[in-house]
């Protein structure tokens, strides 16, 4: 099934635009688990098992896996095969690259681990996306406009009247002319969300930044939330770091999923 | 010993500012090796073993092995072990993300690892490049101006007459005045190099793009190449594809370390 489809079924059946984001940090886990690669597979192994009726859609983020370098990817394998097959997952790896180099990270991620979707960032240009755009069964999720503080720095500079995370979405759109093309844009971002939804209306967008980041989802409706995917990460995961960590992660997760 | 004085002091050694690229495509090396991580990871060490004492630096390309999971990356975890204490090594990885997930993969690669260096994507700003900043033994090198035709998409994109790699330039050292800051300059941007070095003028370029890419290094020694680093991969690593390919890749490394 593509990948499109996919989403759009696990969200009409879950009634929800929830993603739960796989972010292990081994440090914030409960006591109960060892810091190391095994401890954070089995934390995210209990979260999956607590919210996977209730959430369409796990990110999973890098990071805290390669921290634990192949112990770590082996880890992440594991879980990538315990998430259910009708669940849609985001591989949140940012990758970047030029011709081959980004062939072979397209393959490692849309390929071999078998996403249904991958994060890429698009500061390198056209080539360095097609690699990604050929596997069009899948999603592709361009960083567009970022939660953090530093997405003022380079992607909000003006040229023409137009923002480069403007520029971002308009080449990106005439490049890959398909809905399996989707957008990062940060919940905290309004002003930005807007002007984004009006260049993209029917491209998901990936919405990072909800819960421990402060972005406010009421604001964003007004300009047009869906089609979108909204991650939280941290107010799930670590809802408690007690024994009842997973039961409050679900209850976390349900709220939220009520939400939007 | 800040790795800064150590790609000084290996550069001087060995006389040269060459650097060997490990870019192990499995589909291109000698097949008496395997298309395996165990088949890319025998290659690289051969390669290592027939240009060691002739190249000052070996820059790692994440992609290639980890494209094979976690295989690939025990595969990568050897190869490092295996390079001298004293050859300064680069990690390609191209990483970028916001806050904890950055400095995860920050302590990921320049402590877990303990490379040298590594390259960034600075799209998201000065929060995104401040863990690594931290580590101030090591050398990060920002993407500037890339070597591949999509650098033309968002890199040269013009604001108050500057385009936006200048802006990368100028206010990545103003968040980082030190020399262990360095840029990544393709060698096929003749122009954009001669602009980035006059505002960068004792930074490390890491130049990729000379040889397959077509790169000239003869047109860029007009504008300053020192302090450089100068990347060669597909060149030297698949010089020959039979039994000698050992031999022909040291002859290679060394034409091109009497080059530049």
């Amino acid at each position: 099934m593509n990948s499109y489809e996919k989403i759009k079924q696990a969200q009409e059946r879950l009634k929800t635009s929830l993603c739960v984001g796989i972010d292990p940090d081994f440090s914030k886990i409960p006591s109960i688990f060892p810091k190391n690669a095994k401890g954070i597979e089995e934390f995210s192994l209990k979260i999956i098992d607590a919210t996977k009726d209730i959430s369409p859609t796990y990110k999973i983020n890098f990071a805290f896996f390669e921290y634990f370098g192949s112990k770590g990817i082996a880890a992440l394998e594991n879980i990538i095969s315990y998430i259910p097959d009708t669940t849609f997952t985001i591989a949140d790896a940012k990758r970047s690259d030029i011709g081959n180099s980004s062939k072979f990270y397209a393959d490692s991620i849309l390929k071999n681990y078998n996403f249904d979707s991958i994060t890429v960032n698009p500061l390198m240009g056209k080539d360095s996306l097609e690699p990604f755009f050929e596997y069009n069964d899948k999603m592709i999720f361009l960083l567009a406009i970022t939660s953090n503080k530093g997405a003022n720095d380079f992607l909000k500079i003006k040229n023409n009247n137009r923002e480069l995370f403007q520029t971002i979405i308009e080449k990106a759109k005439k490049w890959y002319p398909h809905l399996n093309l989707g957008f990062v844009v940060g919940a905290t971002q309004i002003e930005e969300f807007k002007l984004a939804r009006i260049q993209a209306p029917n491209n998901y967008f990936l919405i990072p930044g909800v819960g421990a980041q402060g972005g406010n989802i009421s604001e964003l409706q007004k300009y047009g939330l869906s089609p979108s995917i909204i991650n939280v990460s941290r107010d799930i995961l670590f809802a408690s770091t007690q024994i009842d960590f997973a039961e409050k992660a679900r209850i976390k997760a349900i709220e939220y999923s009520n939400l939007f």
